[in-house]
């Protein structure tokens, strides 16, 4: 999409390495940082200068290509997998374009490896920008029923949590996608922009890239979503996934499931848009089974932005001395999802749902 | 109290005016402040040195002991009460203290109202301890009932939203009062603290409040909570209110209703403690009745804190150009909430739960 009218990706490949968009810089200083070796890579994703299930997806299958090309040999990928696939623990694309190149370089002989590594790697990001078009495509549909239940002339008010846009993915975003395929199709769209602590991906990046696309959007702290749906303001949930069950149970950014608990209990409908890429088939029972990261206590502690003086700073703003939790994901019930948007079309949040979509994964 | 091993009030007469902790500095700095004059006093307020229900109202009625002091005049009295009274919104507390102060000083000769206003301020400060104090044991009671069915030797968690704590009140504070009760009565107990964006009152006041004091507790985001009761980890929430309906809908600090939701979905019982004086029998139903504040944008967009280099700063963590909305409060619906905690017992949220300790109120 679109920033400062110049249309991105949030990954392409350079004379030098691939070139990534610097996520943890966004939204005042907009950086292009080139990854040249694997160590690059691996601490692009574990620094979360990428981030989103699917552009980690996309940024671990060119750091297979970057290490193919320095040597291409079984033993070097292997330890590429192995330096790549612990960078994020809950990720299931990350795991999924890894096994991916694996497979595909396997069998080639070691010279031919490094180009056919560079060439898959830009397929899986264009398949991925395939999906959240098609996921757009679908979304839209969804959306344009709800604004024919609507008066005319108000407006759709779309409330999304953390960032599953653009930035997440290679192009279009999940969640997103719905919403710039309806601003695209002229409909009169408004996003509520939930800010997402501790690290504020929707401030900081769901905002700016809305606002770099020009759709009509307003930040609000994580607090204020069920006060909105209690008094009429917003009429549909879209949120991403990290990972989701086979039977439609969403692990998604941290707080997720208490807005669909509130989309609930004020009868707005709360949608999961995910490429399929996103579902583990193996789990049932997601609240139980899917392990939930802690990440470092300075997230919370502590928080980035642009100081008075311009440059980008922190400040703490919890006490010293006093202890800090941070669990990154919570797992919303499919009991509460009223619809998975996928790449196939929209279903229900269950193995019934997701059977009919994706015959070939539910036995 | 404890501040550092010292005890406090959050408000207290001095030489010349009164003195409060200006609770904008906190966690990082304990700066004492004296308000000499109404202006001084209204400022306060405004800008939330003083916050909480009960000091709003503690505040107010010492601003009219200040200006009696000034001016004891019929017409200087009146003016005082339409400068405070404006201060901020929600509060009922603020019109109680006010009204209460001026039927007092009415019918008094001028040359005695000064006295009279500087003790019976006092005596609203001292009640509110009183009922602080009492809605401590009573909740305490219920502590030790969660306790009593609970396996020996695992903590008590209770999680809190806000600061609803002894610096919110004259002291031990309304949600914390059964908190600091229960410490003291040596049940092994643990707060999550709710970081409460946007102005983060969990993490600056709460923490500051309980760490000094020596309570064990964890902050976390405001994301976290739902999360947290999902994995049993939560066995109580205690908020405040701001302004409880005579049907027992709680207007608190935006984000409240979330974990009230959250609290229902996974059977944790959720607790609003209040002194009466934060109900309002006039009104029926909070939702739609209840005005809800809106604050300064520059709240959401901008985030205070302490600057490595030891200074109080703010960061911005919006793109700039992207429009924020700041809504201070919502409602949580009685039928959510399992037990209102007041200074005369624990009661059902509802009328006639109300009725039955406040039969004076409920004809």
């Amino acid at each position: 999409m679109n920033i400062d009218g110049k249309a991105y990706r949030t990954i392409w490949r350079a004379e030098d390495g691939v070139q990534i968009i610097d996520q943890t810089r966004l939204p005042h200083e907009l950086v292009i940082v080139t990854l040249r070796d694997i160590d690059d890579v691996a601490r692009a994703i574990r620094d979360m200068q990428v981030r989103g299930a699917p552009l980690i997806g996309g940024t671990a299958a060119y750091g297979m290509a970057v290490a193919a090309a320095v040597d291409p040999s079984d033993g070097a990928l292997a330890e590429a997998h192995e330096i790549l696939v612990k960078t994020r623990p809950t990720a299931v694309n990350l795991a999924w374009a890894l096994q991916e190149m694996r497979d595909r370089l396997a069998p080639l002989p070691e010279d031919s490896r490094a180009e056919v590594a560079w060439r898959h790697a830009a397929t899986i990001c264009d398949d991925d920008v395939v999906s959240c078009r098609s996921i757009g495509e679908y979304g839209l549909a969804v959306l344009r029923d709800i604004v024919a239940k609507k008066p005319t002339g108000e407006p759709l008010n779309i409330l999304t949590h953390c960032n599953a846009g653009w930035l997440a993915t290679i192009d279009w975003g999940t969640a997103t996608a719905p919403i710039y395929a309806a601003h695209e199709a002229g409909l009169d769209v408004h996003v509520w922009v939930d800010e997402t602590r501790p690290r504020n991906q929707g401030a900081s990046l769901t905002a700016f890239e809305l606002g770099q696309h020009g759709v009509p959007h307003t930040v609000i702290v994580d607090n204020v979503g069920g006060h909105l749906m209690q008094h009429g303001q917003v009429d549909a949930v879209i949120v991403g996934s990290d990972r989701t069950t086979g039977g439609g149970d969403v692990a998604n950014k941290i707080g997720t499931y208490l807005k669909a608990l509130a989309a609930r209990d004020n009868g707005v409908p709360f949608y999961a848009a995910l490429p399929s890429t996103t579902i583990d088939w193996t789990l049932s029972d997601g609240v139980a089974e899917i392990p939930i990261e802690q990440r470092d206590d300075e997230e919370v502690a502590c928080i980035h932005g642009r100081a008075s003086d311009g440059s980008i700073s922190r400040v703490r703003v919890v006490p010293d001395g006093s202890p800090v939790a941070n669990y990154a994901f919570d797992v919303t019930p499919a009991r509460l999802v009223d619809g998975l948007i996928t790449e196939r079309g929209v279903c229900e949040a269950s193995s019934v749902g997701l059977g009919v979509l994706y015959p070939e994964r539910v036995a």
